[in-house]
């Protein structure tokens, strides 16, 4: 059963508090620190250029996310990111706001070249991003609402580069090409709390430091950060107590809370 | 009424939800992005050099605020401002800690001959500003904890740079050089929340992606603000406490409480 | 006693509202402000290499933290701390995780050398900064998790730069080289919230701008952030909630809550 693996990648984070080595926006930097602890992980934010390689030698997986980028941190992004293939330390990419702008899309193709374990973005930033690796097919990013139509473009941008892709929403989908599975958990107040996107990316490069397979590293992840979302909205009575119930859900989060919310569902292959 | 005219404004940012683009200093992102999600605006930080013109062009409205300035992030602060002046994107300047350094005051003075459609800072910074766009009339800043002072500091820099200035204390007041409001919501606990000066200036702006006359954003932007923090206040242990309930607040804010609490007057013209 | 000086150094904090010049990591901007804001002191978060040593010259104390350093940063660290040194602003010195990578271990020895006031890290960063300083007698640096292996690297850096060592974990440590004490406050749940080492550090700086005595004011700054921290814990259901009841507890705490659960214990000196 898929809540069996994902209690016991949870298990082994808590256990060996892998070293997750974050370069993140100036945005998100504190609240991805917490989730980290949270689940057990040893959270680094470390950005310089004059660093990060080294800093890569001793870290259990790599965070990178593109937020608030800048030409010397998108630098330190690809030195990193390389670093970390070279060494065989797993690592994930967020390519917030890809296609928002000419820059930032240059900067999301150039990084997801390096080959991440694992990319995790919303339908709009997947969908720009396997536009730009369809090599000419040009199939328009016209349906942004259409989850079956971002899970379409995460198939052949998986396929393309030959990697796993998150793409979140409503319902969030993981596919490595072959594979796909639905994430049903999470909770509409989620939306309107900054960051959680990065949370997820975060959370599934915890789980990348202890999980050899990046699918399931990625199910993993938005899993158990769905599952402490809805209970803490649950609780909750807007997006302030949503933010502080979060942290502490994840904390304390349980094998029998976590099995029984658990909605992961295994989708057959639907490449188109 | 005003109390009418703010609930419309905010219902009419609940219903659009603006793009803000926020240029702000490293201290208070999280929160900024946070209490603009929690009226129902959609904001965005983003300070390369490299995508700022271009983010300007999809956003419905531009917050620039020098906190944590830097040679690149002033650079970044004005060429987004002038590509919104050239595009008719209206921008908000909060010219943090202006006169405290002539690094910052000169910042922030080239900042305000871009006309911004409003400039938000405390009773210094307005009259440090008003001080060097009074070409050498010379009044002394000496009153700097008199609102009046404050207020007629306001006044000259609304005057003469034809902008609307709010300037925030125990009591705010907003004026175009000829209208004056005074806006006596809020709550003296608020000032042991870091930020929420900035919050204000970033509400302003979300008001000011749907409000065409400057003046009423201003006012509506540091009333909504101002009631969400005394009824935060009221409930809170301390600022800890105050910080989340403000999100939960700005988020349920209904119209009875809003009309309710609203303390906007209009004051008649005191241009010494 | 000890608690008598605490407390009295408290007061002054909160009567005098000391402005504390911070140059911080971006993780920890935000909690830094708000948790000097809870003392009553009056935070500012500027590093820009243009205005940090004017600055300085407004000032009541300089907090330097390198958590996210880079190179201009760590130019804006050394200006602002040479001028404090050259005008009598004491300075604190948080060498965030001195040792992990060789640019970070030579930023740290490079601060170290322009002798702060006081020196706060982990046991690790201790060790590492004491080792650069003990010139070949190459201690290495093998029981990490021994206080005792901790307490005496504070003892010689303490000795050999001539200043304030604070040195913090299960039980913190304070040493000029001939005093010692411990501070036995806190709980461990603070070790899953970030940058509360980071916020020691802040404090430590508040009581600098008060407190002629480095060595009680490392002490005060300990002390009231471990009695806060623990109240805080007490009454959280994580760290989600701890963050926010830490703000709470450190804006109400009273004389005898103090008094009651200060655990300072001064011990002989036991250089080795």
């Amino acid at each position: 059963m898929i809540a069996d693996i994902i209690w016991d990648s949870l298990q082994l984070v808590r256990a060996s508090q892998p070293l997750i080595h974050n370069i993140t926006n100036f945005v998100v930097m504190n609240n991805t620190a917490n989730v980290l602890l949270s689940i057990g992980a040893s959270p680094v934010m470390i950005h310089s250029i004059d660093e990060v390689e080294d800093f890569v030698g001793i870290s259990q997986a790599l965070v990178v996310n593109i937020g608030t980028l800048y030409s010397e941190q998108v630098a330190a992004c690809k030195l990193a990111a390389i670093r970390a293939v070279s060494i065989n330390v797993p690592w994930i990419l967020d390519p917030v706001g890809a296609g928002s702008t000419p820059y930032r899309m240059a900067a999301a193709i150039s990084l997801a070249r390096i080959k991440p374990k694992v990319i995790r973005g919303n339908g709009s930033e997947i969908m720009n991003l396997a536009e730009q690796h369809s090599s000419g097919h040009g199939k328009g990013v016209d349906s942004l609402h259409s989850s079956s139509v971002a899970l379409d473009a995460a198939q052949h941008l998986a396929s393309s580069i030959g990697t796993t892709v998150a793409v979140t929403g409503e319902v969030d989908y993981v596919t490595d090409g072959c594979r796909v599975t639905a994430v049903e958990n999470g909770h509409p107040l989620m939306k309107l709390v900054t960051g959680l996107g990065c949370s997820a990316t975060a959370m599934i490069g915890a789980f990348l430091a202890v999980e050899a397979d990046a699918f399931t590293a990625a199910v993993a992840g938005l899993t158990v950060l769905g599952i402490a979302g809805e209970i803490a909205a649950e609780c909750s009575l807007g997006p302030g107590t949503l933010q502080v119930a979060l942290l502490d859900t994840l904390y304390s989060l349980d094998e029998k809370v976590l099995k029984k919310r658990c909605k992961c569902k295994e989708l057959s292959k639907v490449l188109s």
